[in-house]
């Protein structure tokens, strides 16, 4: 069984070891996985998409865990998501919502037997989160997390496009899908025109910027070798137009 | 079985993989889990204040590793303590300070048929404490690691109040605990004063610095939603001074 | 069984958890260790550098996965080498050149049952060089990935003494052997001259650069408590000139 990790509480502090010591004193076998530990500081926006991103290449019955929590201590409340076979830990803030369907469970956790007492007011990801996916991992019921909440349709994120991430190399990852673009385009950034879908970032001419299909599912603009972001003046949250031009 | 480390090397360097090789090398079935990397170089103290945060919430039996080690290649002793049903692995500087008691048993590291040889005289962390370990994970008792120190009293941090640590979100950790603090009080901090305990970050009014009982067992300032360190223009090792009021 | 994983992916973004999700999904039982993600983007020489410091403290058989992969996409090859015991599996760019013996064994990778399919043209660390190596682990054969390679001698690297790497002590990693060094020598660098061969940093006099023999194998240039590299002014790739004194 395995239990993926997704927070912004960065690697200086001991935060995450401790999650995993809380995890491992619950669950001795289950393996531990981190996706990211560098979310910008209470960025829910950008955790739901590292963990839409990611979440599908784990094996079914994997359990992702997303402590990014601008509301801990709070009445907002904590909960367990079923989805496609992947099952989801997390505050309900609208960390998930990328990955919920209308499928989807949803349970409410209030079952303070399976938290580690008593509860912080700041630190659930120790004291609800690390403890209940653990006993998840070791086969405790969704059932007996708490109560199921009534049917509820998703929340799509905004349609207006726009720059989701900047990645390591300067890919601008857009909000774009592949089935958005006709056969011929244009996206208009900044005062730039991209009118090129590529396969590979090796076909771009020097200097040109491309659009691609990047691993994500996303389009991506790039630069062969340079970074597509400074080129372009972009960061996240850049608008976007797309243009559709044809004959 | 779980060892945890604790370094200052970072994770830009294979330091931190090359003493896991070690480890597997000798115990293959052991879990690792690293609690940072990202101490100060030669930060002493610093490890000393996230091992005593962090050691609580792993099982008992688990092996802690700490390699923060500005003595290397000297005459500095390495060490084994065994105290409340944890282990600790290291060099005998100070690092410990914080969880040993007077009850812990202290054993010099003398063994070499334990190390990796030839050891070298810069990075014990792979040739003495990454083997030892992992030989006590496989059952080796502690003992064989060398001779038994005679009983010592613990070394005791400072009793003057300062700033412990500044987490990731600008949290200010202080060396105050709860039971320092009486019913009402003023906490004077570079020309700043905080009256108020709270419950949660979230009962702060907007701008307000409050004093809260951190997830590490300390008393915190914080600011909702900003840093309190930058906002206070303090750092850590600054003073504090805690003024009793009352009626 | 061991994976280790090398690339420039950094930890911000999820690609490394993803490549673990991918490993785990083929070979539930594998221990996966990081070297280190904080390769310089596309560097492929420092990659090189780190591989050869950190794979012989595995243990035999331990499968080593390196993704610094500019070409990705491109016509450049995928490889398995199995040399001294050691798998190594990544992009045949030059990554394993510094581990590469003359006895080494190459394959091509070109068995699509192995992939992750289908195969993007942006991430093959996730879907060529994650499952192949899992597949490894798993008992496949080396001959079944593809084509073995004719023999070729490996490429050395250049014989022009230089910094190879600067640690995050401010530790100088250059390209000497010990048995480059006479029993009295000078080395020269930036107009600086060091002259004294040290077991252990302590033995430095306050403000004298000392070489030493690092642990990586390679002669060090270091600075008791203060970073060699920046009294020295030097950086990766600095030139360094070797002058034989003696009697």
């Amino acid at each position: 069984m395995i239990i993926t990790l997704t927070t912004d509480f960065g690697l200086r502090d001991p935060y995450v070891g401790i999650m995993k010591g809380v995890i491992l004193g619950i669950a001795p076998d289950v393996r531990i996985v981190d996706l990211t530990h560098d979310i910008h500081a209470h960025d829910i926006q950008e955790a739901a998409f590292h963990l839409a991103s990611a979440y599908r290449f784990f094996p079914g019955g994997t359990i992702h865990v997303a402590v990014v929590d601008p509301g801990v201590g709070s009445d907002r409340r904590a909960v367990v998501c079923s989805v496609g076979g992947h099952i989801f830990v997390g505050p309900d803030n609208g960390v998930f919502e990328l990955v919920l369907t209308p499928e989807a469970l949803v349970y409410d956790i209030t079952n303070e037997e399976l938290f580690l007492l008593p509860v912080s007011d700041t630190f659930h990801g120790r004291d609800i989160f690390a403890p209940v996916a653990a006993h998840l991992a070791c086969g405790v019921s969704l059932l007996s997390v708490g109560p199921a909440q009534s049917a509820r349709p998703p929340v799509r994120p905004s349609a207006r496009p726009r720059v989701l991430h900047i990645d390591r190399f300067g890919n601008v990852i857009t909000s774009l899908r592949r089935e958005d673009l006709l056969s011929t385009f244009r996206i208009h950034i900044q005062g730039h025109r991209i009118s090129r879908l590529c396969r590979a970032y090796s076909e771009a001419n020097p200097g040109e910027v491309i659009a691609i299909e990047g691993s994500t599912g996303y389009i991506e603009l790039a630069l062969n070798g340079a970074s597509a972001a400074e080129f372009l003046k972009v960061g996240r949250g850049t608008r976007i137009e797309l243009e559709p031009t044809g004959h």
